[in-house]
């Protein structure tokens, strides 16, 4: 730990995120002078390592965000309901990575290559977007800068580890329960908690959360809100279908989008994205180049190929964006905001 | 055996699909008074049950197709090529399930629920469509005979079965020894021949067949070729993403279209297609029904839900369309296209 730096707690330090952050904010090197590890009363008393220091993690109180600078949040909605005001209260900014402030017009929704601006606004709490929207949005503002957006239409092909660790646990005990001919009991998957639970092991589930009354699920409704309000375009079209796969880590999208401009080919769109902060341009079909989750984890980029120009719609292109969703996703996008923070002078 | 009926030969008999021709056969219990095996010399002297009767797989030559009167065709484009004529010229009938001829303006490319008229065009040979085409077309056609069809694009989730044996294989033994800890040689996916191969466990792969000169793939042109000939509409706009994932049968299907006529809610459409040959609803949000590959195998229908209005196009919506691959895909269609042409009087 250095002498000098910021005074920074991550709540939830023990979850499958929780774990990217720290790991993230040692890689970065993050300037940190304290660094207090939180969770629920039933993790309390685990022993993390940070750069070689053990610490142990303490279960979350109020006063626990005392003397605190940045407190990163991924815990779960209810405790950062609990906690944040809590954290704000004692002068500590909140960078959220639950769906409790995201769409609170008092909270920016950040995602630094998109709109890091919008963390001057901030009155305390920042939200950290959904994985999926995340990666999309990184892989659309090139093109809605230079050519403006019309319409969006994502397919997702999403991992199990956005939901938990224990949602990775299933997957690779069902796996290997099938394989070796076992009967299988699923109680995870698709959604915690959720009435019915499906096979998720070489299975493909077209649930992600809960369902909302107009047959959306949560998730998707996530992709569609969150898009526009990160892009600033609430008049932008844009419908989800979210869909859970036996992957452990890395989330897909296959995007259709319409532009604004006419007479752009394939080779502006993938000159634009090879040039792009946060982008991994892999699209060489002769090559047989593009992106895939297996080969995407662990990477904290936004990685884009099978670009393709739509064969009906002269404005239409098809793209296919993938990123592990625990970092770009979750974890290096939070500690990014943080980094953005220092960098605009914004945290004391 | 029946002593009336029709002599059937099946070529590729010993393939995955090969298989599931032989089962449907006889759970259909199709009027076949003789039954000739045919394969490559590799698999020739093979011994396969049709029945509780014992038959020894023959090497395929011009000669095989003497007094043949329907020939089921899945072993691979170049077979077909080399002896689907010679099968005609002796007077049989060729149902082939490759992609050789189903863009041959001469030749019929039938899902029955669609276009079972056009049987009655045929010079001899009847093509199969390409699996993912075929669960789509059976979704798609109650929806554009009522309310016209302008515009589909559809993001797939197939499994690994559409590769063949070998690639069932690689899913299986791959699989194993990930979890197991071992190093894994990719040899057969995406594309058997292909230069490179990757890693499908546990992994999307956004290549089905090989790609193109406009940086589609064969599979995705596929899609979109062959649904304009099988609807009849030319003009349809459609736009295909492909993808393969760690599942062993049965593909799935993010579909969006838009259709022709204003006014029509969510409910139209699930009575149109709970009503229509061929498909299973299984569409109720709030029982978390929705059609998954994993419970769909070994089932001939197509199963559709998560019907959904978009949210900014009046006249668009979404569905999620599932089928067992190797049966409505391959197998099963092949056998309903001979039912089709008992029926319609058009085999002697």
């Amino acid at each position: 730990m250095a002498t000098t730096g910021f005074h920074v707690a991550v709540v939830g330090a023990t979850g499958a995120v929780g774990q990217q952050m720290l790991l993230t904010l040692e890689k970065r090197n993050f300037p940190i002078r304290k660094l207090t590890l939180l969770s629920s009363s039933r993790s309390a008393g685990t022993v993390l390592k940070y750069k070689d220091e053990d610490i142990v993690v303490q279960e979350a109180k109020p006063n626990s965000f005392q003397d605190v600078d940045i407190a990163l949040f991924s815990a779960g909605g209810n405790i950062s309901k609990l906690f944040a005001p809590e954290a704000v209260k004692r002068g500590a900014i909140v960078i959220d990575n639950t769906s409790a402030y995201r769409m609170d017009p008092e909270v920016p929704l950040v995602v630094p290559e998109v709109n890091e601006e919008d963390l001057k606004l901030h009155n305390g709490i920042i939200a950290n977007p959904n994985c999926s929207t995340i990666q999309m949005v990184v892989a659309l503002e090139p093109i809605r800068k230079a050519y403006g957006l019309e319409k969006v239409i994502v397919s997702t092909y999403q991992a199990v580890s956005g939901a938990g660790a224990a949602a990775i646990d299933e997957l690779k005990n069902q796996t290997r329960a099938i394989i070796e001919g076992e009967t299988i009991e699923p109680k995870i998957l698709p959604v915690k908690g959720d009435k019915n639970h499906y096979q998720i092991a070489f299975n493909a589930v077209p649930q992600i959360d809960k369902f909302e009354e107009n047959g959306y699920t949560f998730e998707e409704m996530k992709m569609i809100n969150e898009t526009k309000k990160i892009m600033h375009m609430p008049q932008l079209k844009v419908a989800a279908t979210c869909v859970r796969l036996p992957v452990e880590t890395g989330h897909s999208e296959s995007v259709y989008f319409e532009i604004n401009r006419e007479g752009i080919d394939v080779e502006n769109i993938r000159t634009l994205l090879g040039d792009a902060d946060g982008i991994i341009l892999q699209d060489n079909p002769n090559e047989q180049l593009y992106p895939m989750p297996a080969y995407a984890v662990g990477k904290k980029d936004v990685f884009v190929g099978r670009i393709r120009k739509d064969l009906d719609e002269e404005n239409g292109f098809h793209m296919w964006v993938v990123s592990d969703n625990l970092l770009k996703g979750a974890a290096w996008n939070s500690v990014q905001i943080a980094e953005s923070l220092v960098k605009l002078g914004l945290v004391k």
